[in-house]
């Protein structure tokens, strides 16, 4: 099925590949491994069969950053990894790595590259088979589990071949943008392998003749197009080819769209930005402006539910050229083996010129118009248009799943990559954790989490690793007392859907750190706000009481949309 | 491999089975099945893919408890399933299942019967196998996960085969009290199969000569014994063999001993219970006292490694005869396709009589001795001997893992079952939401809690699902700063054992609900828990202030034994 020419070393080095390992340790020679490919700090929580591999890490350059819990430490490592290009967690057996379970799962499905690293009972101690504590139906019920959540994995059981699977496991880590797992025993971190270990390397490179052809056929298409028009997906982003796809855009004079998941793969405050396409669930003039096209080139795109509006996008296969990692499919007929970012090139290099477009009005109008009303009770969308005016470039936003995510797919981010959210696995409870790993990444960034009641408490208390490091996010718990995307989705007063309320901005006397601020009006928020962008001392907790029944323009169409289909 | 007799129905009914379903949806049977299995309440959380079986619920005689998060809702199933006898928890596909997998494990490491209830996406909206959200790899990724974690799995996406599934799947859960894992499509949930359905009934039974040979030899190596000795373990609490076991014992006159996992299997006052054998582990004398023995009848215990005290535990096997659900072991040949409690009920029938013993020292006295010191910082091991004095019929202790749970070993349980700790699995953050679900299994009963900090900041917010049934469990947080137990088994001034502190007994204020207690003092402690044991009207938290170095005797027993081991 894999067409890609593939060049495997033949005991050559690649010319970022390290030298041949000999007199390292199985558990030196992987935290080597991790540094090369760009891992400087590394989440999780410490158990007695990773002990004596977190003794390892703790002396080596690597920053042992702990969490409260392993699910927030791999949605620390996702967010590190989607802005840092690599992350890591390194948890315990069973107990902890089973704990991750969910987060690697949103890693696999986002295309985050996670290096998943557990401890385990050491190979001496698994004679007889005993009932190990931490042990479920056998020794390989963990690794068994991660093989149908990650792009690869590993038992080092055997010193002998131990090196050979860690280069196998971050090779496909990183040249898939996939989670993989490594687990290792306990008694083997500080076993030397016999021999001189060649570190592995695997580059894959376009069959040039499929290449040629493909590029060929859709750069005459692009040309004899009227109306084309780029959708930009979260691939661009996770292959770092942002400033290609602007080579490409700007030369050609073609409008981009970036969907849900892909938000800010490009600055939105760009003139080729025509906004967030979201089919029937988007802005009508964005979704009319796009469907209206006669060329729709997606890059990188994942046609999810979601980013599909529902999947009411109405983009025919024959208007479209559809390039991902994993598939490239022009019309109706595909071709295999040809890599996104040779694709890429291939585009920039034609020199295609379209016509102009009138472009769809622009959205920062709103904000920008925007004025408040300080006695009025606060509502997510006069809060998204308010939070609006004062992003800058020092900001990344962090959207919980939820109206969090909805009502922020309409906020205009200044620079691009400063938007993320699980927008496709929509895992409740990935932000605040997410701005912990943020934070450890990016120093230079301030995250302004958007959070429900309902996630926030499945992970909000994340804030205390945050509040042990002294880092300064901005979180915004939007309260309506419970699930309100499932009170929209599902109508009825089920109660099922309310949380127990709390006092969130009380959080800060718990964890002696941070401040909390209690919001119910537009001047609340104004204020707390300005206070919070010029503080930093610590995490600043905005709870915002919203009414059960507000929620923003996307879940209303969302609502509408669903309506029309059952009604 | 299986040699029990096996009675499967043809067509006729068992008789506590329920007539032939026709006309019921594949919901209602789910929900009619365990009811009939004795399923009160169902744990979990909603989300959109499980919305239309939750509105079913809601409308039916089962009690929904909503959690704040799934591996919570894991563990109050499980604590549940261990009082009740059966337990459930209910989520939604992927973002919910995946979040239960620790949970799910530690019910299945431990014999807890769980039953999971995932919801899916619909079969009609998997054609063309499309991108919806929470998917990971495809649409049978998270089934394939339980099927390593689960005594049994199914996908019920065939109407044809849904009841007979749930059937087998139920029945897997209730005869290995093991987890079992149903996984329902949206769109399948209100969907009447066709014809008349016959419910699955299938009763073990041993085999009628095996059993009489096997009865036989151990009745006659334990009649010719001098020092018999039986060692109750955790299944003689899960299939309900107590008072048959206690039977057994008393007729005979042979003294019984407990192990962790199976602690408060008999009420620990009894004139026969000897101690909690632990190994090298555990107290000297009982140690001696068990393995003088040249009889020991293991019945329905787990050779563990914390059970044997890290396999310490001297039990050659010529004298040992060994009895679980699973293995029926007497010397070194085995027997197969004895059920556990035909065995004992043969022990029973044998009308053995043995040889009185001078029993260890009682355990009690330690406790009914102890008198405060009221200006004295607190202790562990004191901490443990005031709450002793406290204990009564109506109090149920669960203990995290870690010093929580090695401290406690040493509390003396009045009554049978009212000791509660994943001692094999160990998983930290059980404690908290199994008194959810402790007190949702019976309202009668009060739990205390012994948790680690460390532990607390996994899953002790799940107070706020207590706080909202106005539950009143006294949970005790032991605070020393960081992972106590690991700085014991990895010494070295390890910074990764550290937790940033939190003012636990401010929560009350953030729940608006309960009480906090703030304790340094023998004098604080015992005042708090006064106060705590008389307020029924919310949780009480007690806040205790330990020294980092502060340990229990057991860990002392422990960091000992495993430094002789090394050095």
């Amino acid at each position: 099925m894999n067409a890609f020419v593939s060049r495997i070393n033949d005991g050559l080095h690649a010319p970022n590949s390290p030298p041949g390992a000999s007199g390292v340790s199985i558990g030196e020679y992987l935290i080597r491994r991790l540094q090369e490919y760009g891992v400087r700090d590394v989440f999780g929580i410490p158990g007695d069969y990773v002990l004596a591999f977190y003794a390892m890490l703790e002396k080596s350059p690597l920053r042992l950053i702990g969490c409260t819990r392993e699910d927030c430490a791999g949605f620390a490592a996702d967010a590190y990894a989607r802005l840092n290009g690599i992350g890591a967690v390194c948890v315990t057996y069973c107990v902890g790595g089973l704990s991750l379970c969910n987060a690697v799962a949103c890693a696999y499905a986002e295309k985050s590259p996670v290096v998943v690293v557990s401890g385990s009972p050491g190979m001496r101690e698994r004679f007889n088979n005993p009932l190990l504590h931490h042990r479920v139906k056998d020794f390989h019920t963990q690794a068994e589990v991660f093989r149908k959540l990650c792009a690869a994995e590993a038992e080092l059981n055997d010193p002998q071949t131990a090196l050979r699977e860690i280069d196998r496991v971050l090779d496909a880590v990183v040249r898939r943008r996939r989670p993989g797992y490594l687990e290792l025993p306990r008694d083997l971190v500080n076993v030397v392998p016999e021999g001189i270990h060649i570190p592995f390397f695997k580059e894959l490179q376009s069959d040039p003749e499929t290449l040629a052809e493909a590029v060929a056929e859709a750069a005459r298409r692009i040309a004899a197009s009227q109306r084309p028009i780029i959708i930009a997906g979260v691939e661009i982003h996770r292959f770092g080819l942002q400033n290609k796809l602007l080579e490409f855009a700007e030369g050609a004079g073609i409008a981009i769209v970036a969907t849900m998941l892909g938000k800010s793969v490009i600055g939105e405050e760009h003139p080729l930005f025509a906004g967030i396409y979201e089919g029937g669930l988007g802005v009508e003039e964005v979704t009319r402006f796009v469907e209206e096209s006669d060329c729709v080139v997606l890059l990188g795109e994942f046609m999810t539910d979601i980013n599909m509006g529902i999947f009411t996008a109405n983009l025919p296969p024959a208007h479209c050229i559809y390039a991902t990692s994993e598939v490239l499919r022009i019309s109706h007929h595909h071709f295999q083996g040809v890599l996104l970012k040779d694709f890429l090139q291939g585009l920039v290099d034609a020199n295609l010129k379209t016509p102009p477009r009138t472009m769809p009005p622009r959205a920062d109008a709103a904000y920008k118009n925007f004025s408040l009303r300080p006695d009025e009770p606060i509502t997510i969308r006069r809060l998204i248009l308010r939070l609006n005016q004062s992003l800058d470039e020092t900001v990344v936003i962090i959207a919980d799943p939820g109206d969090a995510l909805f009502a922020s797919s309409e906020l205009v981010i200044p620079r691009q990559t400063d938007f993320m959210s699980p927008a496709y696995y929509t895992s409740m409870g990935f932000a605040v954790p997410a701005a912990l790993g943020a934070m450890v990444a990016r120093p230079d960034l301030r995250p302004v989490v958007l959070v429900g009641d309902g996630a926030f408490q499945m992970t909000g208390m994340e804030l205390s690793t945050i509040a042990m490091h002294g880092f300064s996010p901005i979180v915004i718990v939007l309260d309506n007392r419970g699930y309100g995307t499932e009170r929209m989705l599902h109508r009825g007063d089920h109660r099922f859907n309310d949380v127990h309320p709390w006092a969130y901005h009380k959080l800060p006397e718990v964890l002696a750190a941070g401040r909390g601020y209690d919001i119910r009006t537009e001047g609340d928020f104004d204020r707390a706000l300005e206070a919070a962008f010029a503080d930093r001392s610590g995490f600043s907790l905005l709870h915002v009481h919203l009414a059960e029944d507000d929620f923003s323009n996307t879940l209303e169409r969302m609502t509408k949309l669903l309506s029309r289909r059952v009604g």
